[in-house]
């Protein structure tokens, strides 16, 4: 028989089907492989500068110039931006529909110079510099007063919905708060008024007493796979300090982040060989700053099954293989 | 720039990112090929009824025998079900968290005999069939008292999710109301104190009043482009009669969903090169019969982008075509 499993954070179920149990070792290892060769022209690279849209900030050699090479992290407004800077906070009425600007922001952080580099190869020092990279312009972005919600997030591989292999991430700042984001806010809220608790804190102490769940921690960070996962390998990162932003984080913290997240990743890398994934940092609205029921944290979720039809109709999950043989499986990995 | 729209019964945005935008007949042709040949073995083909869990419905030739052939619509329990039958309700605490038996049935519809046809080479009066069995069993499931919601929906293609040529559809009765549809209702029901009307009707009298996203339309089925799609070719299909669950369709109104559904998937499959496509049959849940405030429906999706970081952190979907094109592409298809 399966069983259902309700997320604490968001009262969400997912059905852990051993019907169809798989082990994590039976998984196919497919993943994307890297290409040997360099592309034909990949506009992330050195000296393909002035083929992207300008930086708003880089990381680079002392007395080299913006827009030219000689940088190691570079960030720039993405070309097909889902979000620009420009327009109008205003909704617009049209009949019975609504309607607003797409106003916004929408940068790429390019990881490194290294085309066949990742984060799971690169130097430690390199992905501290993402992490803080991603620090300072989550600090600048919430300086617009439009913006309410910047999301940081990273798609690896085609079936996790990237086009360029060239590393990267990427930024966006939303004008308004999204109902999904509102929905894990007020279930945190209600948490908390029934509790006196941060629900976040409540699953850390939790994981840490049963221990199954666990893949690693360090001083500022604790990584585990949750009780409800929509699918094998979700994995959470959680900081160990209650924040409820992710602008929040410290400079010492976003080296801790960095060291535990490339550990995290390399142990996905070599124990299922490279699979596409996303990951995505969950903050709380900006307006949400220093609350107590809210606490930021990453979520990694491997593309290794499809959601279908009854994903889209019942938002429930059907997951083949149990948190607690995903986080075995990790921690086995050196 | 780019477009933020609101669906107004579920209050959710989208971003309509004209900056990459597409025009439908831009996209790529990449459908999955029916194979020319028949697999080594299907277990879904006639004479092969022994190598499935037995039938809980057929339609079959009078003085055929069950779980034999004869049949053109079987209804069986599916081989790797993600909720059984057996088991308890009772939520059960496991220190923190919260779990229970996956009780339910989860159900396979073989559309019918022939491995290479489907609903869009189907007679018509095969597509009534397929429609009459959806309902059929559906009213059977919501007699099971543990049984709280019943998800009809279809898997078409690989990138949908399906792993068996021969064409099929599921159903799945869940004893819980996911917290995803709960939101839907939710919103349903706010809409309904605000203006004292089903926000589906509604939307329903706008769009035909504005023309532009209606695809098509009979007696009893009104099909058309929602103003906030969240991919490209988002289609609905409301019955024009006001009615919360899917159950309470009538056997004549089931023949004229079957006709509209083929009409619509049709027009799909010609003039995208049989896409990979979802649909899933949206009802309240069965205790919400006969409620004014939340309309049935049927949503397809089809898979021709992959929902990525942004969309997981945020629930805001990137659409790269706007609705009213989509709709005008499908009406010129004959």
């Amino acid at each position: 028989m399966s069983e259902l499993r309700q997320n604490p954070a968001t009262k969400e179920w997912v059905i852990i089907a051993t019907e169809r149990a798989k082990r994590p070792e039976d998984f196919p290892k497919t993943p994307s492989p890297p290409s040997a060769e360099l592309p034909k022209f990949c506009p992330f690279c050195p000296g393909n500068e002035d083929s992207t849209p300008p930086e708003v900030l880089s990381y680079r050699k002392e007395g080299t110039e913006p827009n030219k090479s000689g940088w190691w992290i570079r960030v720039i407004r993405n070309r097909f931006a889902a979000l620009t800077p420009d327009g109008s906070l205003e909704r617009k009425e049209l009949g019975f529909f609504r309607s607003m600007d797409g106003v916004g922001h929408h940068e790429v952080v390019i990881e490194m110079p290294e085309h066949h580099k990742s984060i799971t190869t690169a130097e430690r020092k390199q992905v501290e510099e993402i992490i803080l990279a991603y620090r300072e312009r989550y600090l600048a972005l919430v300086e617009d007063p439009r913006v309410q919600l910047v999301i940081i997030f990273k798609n690896h591989g085609k079936a996790a919905g990237s086009s360029l292999e060239h590393p990267h991430s990427q930024i966006v700042a939303t004008p308004i708060v999204p109902g999904r984001i509102r929905e894990r806010i007020e279930a945190a809220i209600r948490h908390y008024d029934d509790h006196g608790a941060c629900v976040y804190c409540e699953i850390m102490k939790e994981e840490k007493n049963e221990g199954k769940r666990i893949v690693l921690e360090n001083d500022d960070f604790f990584v585990f796979e949750p009780f409800a996962p929509r699918s094998p390998f979700e994995t959470w990162v959680l900081p160990k300090r209650h924040s409820s932003t992710f602008g929040q984080i410290t400079i010492d913290e976003a080296k801790n982040l960095a060291a535990i997240l490339q550990t995290t990743l390399k142990k996905v890398h070599s124990g299922l060989g490279n699979p596409d994934y996303n990951f995505v940092i969950h903050t709380a609205p900006k307006r949400d700053v220093n609350e107590e029921y809210y606490h930021w944290h990453i979520q990694i979720i491997l593309r290794l099954s499809i959601p279908a039809g009854f994903e889209m109709g019942s938002g429930i999950y059907i997951n083949v293989i149990p948190p607690e043989e995903c986080a075995r499986f990790l921690r086995e990995i050196d």
